[in-house]
């Protein structure tokens, strides 16, 4: 629900400093949120935004924009 | 051109455990090569791969990748 705010409710980042989620692989987001979490990744927004999750709903959410289509062309 | 044994010819990642860069914010993806240069994000291939970059090549990477149109569903 948070996530929109940066990531939009379809996945398309409503600014270029955020990265676009839509059909991203979910393996790939998979292990994006457990770094965050771990803090292995570090990012100061994304890391306190992880530690309530377990990892049920991060793989929710990566489910989630992994299924979202692609906008055509929306980062040019 | 390493980057594509990875990331696709077109950003759209051979395996799910590579993110696809197609469409990706362009000023996202500069960011993700600069600090995988520095080292302030770690990732065994990609830091390496980095070091011998300057600041146009990445831009120029970045540019690429962000221009690569989306292909529909790839991910799921």
């Amino acid at each position: 629900v948070t996530c929109v705010a940066c990531h939009g409710q379809e996945g398309i980042a409503a600014a270029p400093q955020w990265p676009n989620l839509a059909g991203q692989h979910a393996s790939y987001l998979t292990v994006a949120l457990e770094q965050y979490k771990d803090g292995s990744r570090v990012d100061l927004v994304m890391n306190p935004l992880m530690l309530p999750l377990d990892d049920a709903a991060i793989e929710e959410l990566a489910a989630f924009f992994a299924s979202q289509p692609h906008l055509h062309n929306t980062a040019q």
